[in-house]
């Protein structure tokens, strides 16, 4: 009923998560109402998205660059890793601005359920990345059964080559990372036991 | 702490209605797992959305022609003329699948407390598609004061010209057209009253 081309951006719009079809049509209104300069600049936002973004070659965090903003700041302790599900979890981390180690994003977690195995995972980089003067590495994980499973294979991988250690419970069981807050983050940290 | 293209991308989607940052990081987190055609079906779709649809000549209705489905559409009685705030509002309507006619859109509502007055609203373009071959005008506006001010208005320029009509009450006082079930709007026609 609406014009071909306004059909087709509601039903990208519907892509988006969490996005019904009501949704969709007042963000097309919307996106609608803007200028041509407005509607150009998200144009290529997304166009630039895949030809910039990509990902750290060392830690597997995004950046535009061959390493990302922590991999190559040599005020971070570079011999300090925190592992993480995705780069979403870097910057709940981040907030707490108490950690001043590196990065390395496992791109998922271990699910034998939906297929997802180790080798599936960013872990062999970081298996290569710990050396003797890996101090420690943290693993800042989801407290779910796929994070726990994910925690104890690298746990056992690096067994006896560096210092392994989790986060503390204090964030509640089943719950995601990037939900939450600083504070409650920064007890988990501060408590974070050997693993 | 993002790279640069992502942060604007996230940016640019907390611009639609509703989206705050954590919607627009998760939205951005979406896109950036889509493929490149994914994303570049968005992008096109964006740029062709200012460059194909406009404003159907005669009734306002969003259109790539010159002319609308509706307004072309010789099987719609071109007599009997639905007058709607905007767009989204015709689809509504049509849901009823009962009504034959055609539409005027007015693109908004008289509001003087915002300084939207009657000459910034597509209303003498209605007032030049009535003839005498019009048998009705019927005003399918939001039953608040601004839908309220704006049917007076429309009726007392067309007094004399045509029948002209409201939708019956029907529709909860202080709702929106767009938010009203096809039955209970279904109603609302079949009981309207001259205005
Ligand atoms: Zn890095
Ligand atoms: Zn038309």
């Amino acid at each position: 009923m609406y014009p071909k081309t306004f059909d087709d951006l509601i039903y990208e719009f519907q892509k988006l998560p969490g996005v019904g079809a009501k949704t969709a049509e007042r963000y097309a209104f919307t996106v609608l109402g803007w200028s041509d300069e407005e509607i150009s600049e998200l144009a290529e936002t997304l166009v630039n998205l895949k030809k910039k973004v990509k990902k750290c070659t060392r830690c597997g965090n995004l950046t535009e660059d061959e390493l990302c903003e922590f991999c190559k700041n040599s005020n971070r302790n570079q011999n300090i890793i925190c592992v993480v599900q995705n780069p979403k979890d870097i910057s709940v981390i981040e907030s707490m601005q108490q950690y001043n180690g590196v990065y390395h994003v496992l791109d998922g977690l271990i699910n034998t359920q939906k297929g997802v195995l180790p080798d599936q995972l960013n872990i062999m980089t970081l298996l290569n990345r710990v050396n003797e003067r890996t101090e420690e590495v943290i693993l800042a994980l989801d407290p779910t059964v796929e994070g726990e499973t994910t925690a104890l294979y690298i746990s056992k991988l690096l067994e006896g080559k560096c210092r392994v250690s989790r986060l503390a419970h204090g964030i509640p069981v089943g719950s995601h990372l990037d939900y939450t807050d600083a504070m409650t983050l920064l007890k988990a940290f501060e408590g974070r036991k050997s693993s």
